[in-house]
């Protein structure tokens, strides 16, 4: 029976805010390089499956923060696989810090997609991923799906080389640093999040002019949409 | 006898480009990170002079790479202190490969400043790192003057919260970054980084907006001002 992976990092000192703490964006930086480590050492990582001309993406995400992380603590992400279907996988994080608690968790569902048309694969066939999962449910409820928002602050953005990094793929967590970003600092500084919902609908590329939208609310919610009014991405973000 | 200290990393998956290689920048960051562990490791890092409402600030760095590290390399970095003086420290590094060959070299400049006021002080009877001279000489040329420059192309920025750390500081590297964003795909694409000298002149901080500008020549210069065309950065790139 598999038992999922543990993987140790430490904070790097240029991940901290202001507070002296952890952002929360590089926290699930760190869960997602976790879920790939795995993917990685289980033989269905991105580099196995670029060999088919394959690669997973993100389609939504949930996360929840008992505490940030502090500059140079070192942590552990655990994560499994506790789902596979003809569609895609659910996996699963689970982020341990130094006194031994539990200060985050999270459930991402990934599908395949053919790299060159970038459409969606059915995983039958192309990715055996099925020996890897565990009998254990997600830590916390599966990510919901965003409604429309109807923003009341909006960030111009162009998506430059830096945002970009393998197969001129945007990393997943650079649309959290653009809605974080686009917040009034104030806003950033008398927070701390509690959950984030991402739903990930088409992706972003280089060069691309993004709107950036921010509707205030009991929730925050955020829609990037590019120069054509398509929407990219949509997050609701639970503050504590 | 000082030796200096050596620290190891592994390539995260997110700081890789579309060619699969760490980008220079993160490969900077890395040194820069082990810098900030050494000096914390010796008792005179940044929240030591914190207690004493100092910090380190970087005056001027060069560096010079010989091949881009790759996506989960393992590699170290070497840093050691060659020279304090009244108004600061010069601190040298040596990254190796997996290969156990040297990928870069850097030399760095520092000065330690007063938090609150934001000027330069002696560190004579503020901060002793004296002890941690090694006898050894920087292994490149020291971080040349960059003079003014005529840009070709400007790009604007607001300096954003992602792009600060601890004490509302922008991370030294993030000038980097702003200014390899600035240039086109294309000449990001075609060239290999052999060595770049970078001088800080003035903090950037947040909500700022600024002007990076770019001159083509044998070398790439740039130049970054803030709205009353102060310059806060200046450097120079030399590509293979």
């Amino acid at each position: 029976m598999a038992q999922g992976g543990v993987y140790d990092y430490t904070v790097s000192q240029y991940v901290v805010d202001f507070s002296g703490e952890a952002t929360w964006t590089s926290l699930l930086n760190y869960i997602l390089e976790a879920a790939g480590d795995d993917a990685d050492r289980n033989g269905f990582g991105v580099t196995d499956l670029n060999a088919g001309n394959c690669s997973w993406v993100l389609r939504r995400m949930a996360a929840e923060i008992t505490r940030r992380l502090h500059r140079s603590e070192e942590f552990s992400v655990r994560t499994w696989v506790s789902e596979v279907n003809r569609t895609g996988t659910v996996r699963n994080m689970t982020v341990t810090g130094s006194d031994g608690c539990v200060v985050a968790q999270a459930v991402t569902q990934w599908a395949v997609i053919d790299v060159e048309r970038r459409v969606a694969l059915d995983l039958r066939g192309r990715v055996d991923c099925s020996y890897a999962i565990v009998d254990e449910p997600s830590p916390i409820a599966m990510p919901a799906r965003v409604g429309i928002v109807e923003p009341t602050r909006i960030r111009e953005y162009e998506v430059v080389y830096s945002d970009t990094d393998f197969n001129n793929h945007v990393n997943a967590i650079r649309y959290m640093v653009w809605m974080v970003d686009t917040l009034p600092m104030e806003y950033v500084a008398g927070r701390q999040l509690r959950r984030i919902d991402v739903n990930f609908l088409h992706e972003a590329v280089h060069g691309q002019r993004l709107s950036i939208g921010f509707e205030a609310g009991e929730k925050s919610l955020f829609a990037i949409d590019d120069e054509n009014g398509t929407t990219l991405c949509r997050a609701a973000l639970e503050w504590k």
